[in-house]
């Protein structure tokens, strides 16, 4: 077997679950129990080199397994392929997932299948960075603007971004990539944590996990709200005391509201001076979010984590309905769509702040976050990337926060390779982890 | 066991899937190949008295086994349910299903968990029907306003449509509701046929189709577009020329122009008066939609097929982006879904012309303009239901179409049952039809 001749030999797909739920940790107003899961996802290859390709969907537990045979249903489109020609093309090959004319119909771009792909492009990718012996920020920063609008696709995007325009967006970022990556080397990117804020947590543990957010030097924490108006106050005001009134405190009501209830609810909190609220209605609800945005202003909307495409992102951008974009990494259709997103966020003068926490999505966003400011962007102006200390010890090369920045990844990859022990123990159901569960 | 102790016992689930890719039935501009398939659930009783609930998602092939995947994740929230006291609450039972708060993330409301929801919900609704002796569009006719409000899931709807709403527009439609209930069984609804229509058939069939049209009774037939503009302006003259001045004749992108594209090829085709442009683009552009349909008016702008939930749909018509809405029986979660959206389309004063076709969907779709008629709008003006012969011979209670117009079922049920013969020879990949089968 030459190089030449090396071609995917396996798609392996496990289902992955961590009982989170047992602690809380992770509740929201609309996310009462959930147990962090990945629908994971290993490309093999025949080319002798060792290097695998991993990626994951993340879910909450339930329905992980309907995730996994999403991927599944994949494997035809992936194993067989001549592996450098498609490594050479992950342009075509995302497009060619994305438009199976009879898969198309599940979604169509959103949703479980939607979510397959993304496991499955990311993989690709990370495979790829493997190859070439980079981390993913750094080859994709490493194209040429041509390379990465090859990598986009248009369809639905053209009455917002051409590929023109997203040419000129790359070059335009060209001037400076060389110091911004050093830069990004030598300082790392700004995060900011959600760890304290969970609604399972009492006053007490908000009130602890705050001074150590602030001691460990993050200037941005995230409280999530939407369940009690009077405790919303209540732990808003505390987490303001606490860390004073230099340090932004966003809210997220992960869709919890109708739009009258979202503005009459915001402005009862707009005097503890949220730096944003995220999700406040449904992530499908262009307009709502629009109609809120102008209502509660100078309070900022966020959203993107449950956003299913490209095609709502632009939307949310041309309404003028957020202020921040959240985008995910396994949501849509992994690295290819979220280079389309970050473009129009660029477009738009908007920020990118990426979703993050889970299982490994913290892993996944930095480089996408570090790609826009050294090669897309070009800014870290009001940019930040969510960070929740959870799971990271499942992970071969786990993110490395340091006074509160995100450590530039340097190891070649998406640092997507969770190790084989952590997936071996909470396979589901049968690996130890839940054949020995008593339950939360 | 006595009829008050019954329960739900099973929730059987099949992968059935009709090789109609051979003939190019169904073949548009972005469904090139569709083997029409359903993931078919049957619900069984310990009632003993042989009522089965028939459900189905459609999709058009491959992911069919993840649909059904996605069915069988909800078997908890259904077996072992009380039977009785789940018939007399199904708006409380799709909210359950809706709002698992780990299966949500799957979506969320969209794609195949969703779609898996419609299955479930709308096998429920059929042995409702059965068991109380009435074709479905007759036993939600016969439910009070108040009964129907109950139904429905208003999150995310209220500010566009209220509880209250909802309810004044269902009072004002009691008035003549048992006379149109009698004019629909004497007359039956009107039907528009898109069997003429599809890009796989060449001139000769679209002209011998189109005259076949005509002479069954038909005032409207449908033409897809989008693959080749000077195609399509010969096809639409062709039509036009066969079917005369009076005949409606819609025309269907499946969803294939950008915003730009749409604009200029409907303005290339408007000479031949199309009655609607149907899906120019994206399901998901709101705001797309909406600048179509400024800029191509007097063509007016028909969409909701592959609209994922009530949301959307919401906001299409708050956009003025639609002059007609084209629900699906099984692609939002069911029944009680399609109410919330027959009431908001009411209250918007756009009528409802449901998505048909496929195999079973002009089964079901016929109950929900049924009950639209005699219950919700109060009118037929501008309404029809999408016809195409294919695979009817298939269900129990076939539509049956007399003068271009649907007869109005009265066998119980919701007309959902396919026969079993059919399901087991259709069984993919092990019934015969699958195991014989030699290719297209």
């Amino acid at each position: 077997m030459t190089e030449a001749e090396a071609t995917i030999v396996a798609l392996e797909t496990s289902d992955i679950r961590f009982p989170t739920s047992v602690d809380l940790d992770g509740s929201d107003a609309m996310n009462r129990d959930p147990d962090y899961s990945a629908a994971y996802v290993v490309v093999h290859t025949s080319a002798g080199d060792a290097h695998e390709g991993h990626g994951f969907a993340f879910t909450i537990g339930r329905g992980n397994d309907v995730q996994v045979a999403a991927i599944d249903a994949l494997r035809p489109h992936v194993v067989g392929r001549p592996l450098q020609a498609t490594l050479d093309h992950l342009g075509d090959f995302y497009r060619d997932l994305v438009h199976d004319s009879q898969l198309r119909w599940l979604g169509p771009e959103k949703g479980v299948l939607h979510m397959a792909i993304s496991a499955v492009v990311n993989a690709m990718w990370d495979l790829k960075a493997k190859r070439e012996g980079k981390p993913l920020w750094r080859l994709l920063a490493d194209l040429s603007p041509e390379q990465v609008v090859e990598l986009v696709d248009f369809r639905y995007l053209t009455d917002a971004l051409t590929p023109d325009e997203a040419l000129a967006i790359l070059k335009r970022a060209e001037a400076g990539k060389a110091e911004r990556a050093a830069q990004l080397l030598e300082q790392g990117y700004p995060a900011y944590t959600t760890s304290p804020g969970w609604l399972g947590y009492d006053d007490e543990k908000l009130t602890r996990l705050c001074k150590e957010a602030v001691r460990d030097g993050f200037d941005q924490i995230k409280l999530k709200v939407g369940a009690d108006l009077d405790d919303d106050r209540r732990r808003l005001q505390l987490a303001r005391d606490v860390c004073g009134p230099d340090i932004r405190i966003a809210i997220d009501a992960n869709q919890r509201w109708d739009v009258g209830t979202a503005i009459s609810w915001i402005k009862e909190l707009a005097p503890a001076d949220p730096w944003w609220v995220e999700e406040p209605t449904s992530p499908d609800d262009v307009l709502g979010h629009a109609a809120i945005a102008r209502a509660v202003a100078p309070v900022r909307v966020a959203t993107g984590e449950h956003v299913a495409n490209r095609v709502v992102f632009k939307q949310l951008l041309q309404a003028e309905a957020i202020s921040f974009l959240q985008l995910d990494a396994a949501r849509v259709a992994g690295v290819n769509e979220n280079i389309a997103i970050l473009l129009l966020a660029a477009k738009f003068d908007i920020p990118v702040c990426p979703h993050a926490g889970g299982v490994g999505l913290c892993e996944l966003v930095q480089h996408l976050s570090m790609f826009d400011f050294v090669a897309v962007s070009g800014s870290l102006e009001r940019r930040t990337i969510e960070y929740i200390d959870h799971l990271h010890e499942h992970f071969a090369d786990p993110v490395v926060i340091q006074s509160g920045r995100y450590v530039a990844p340097t190891a070649p990859g998406f640092s997507s390779t969770m190790k084989a022990e952590s997936r071996t123990r909470h396979t589901y159901p049968d690996g130890p982890v839940w054949t020995t569960f008593q339950g939360g």
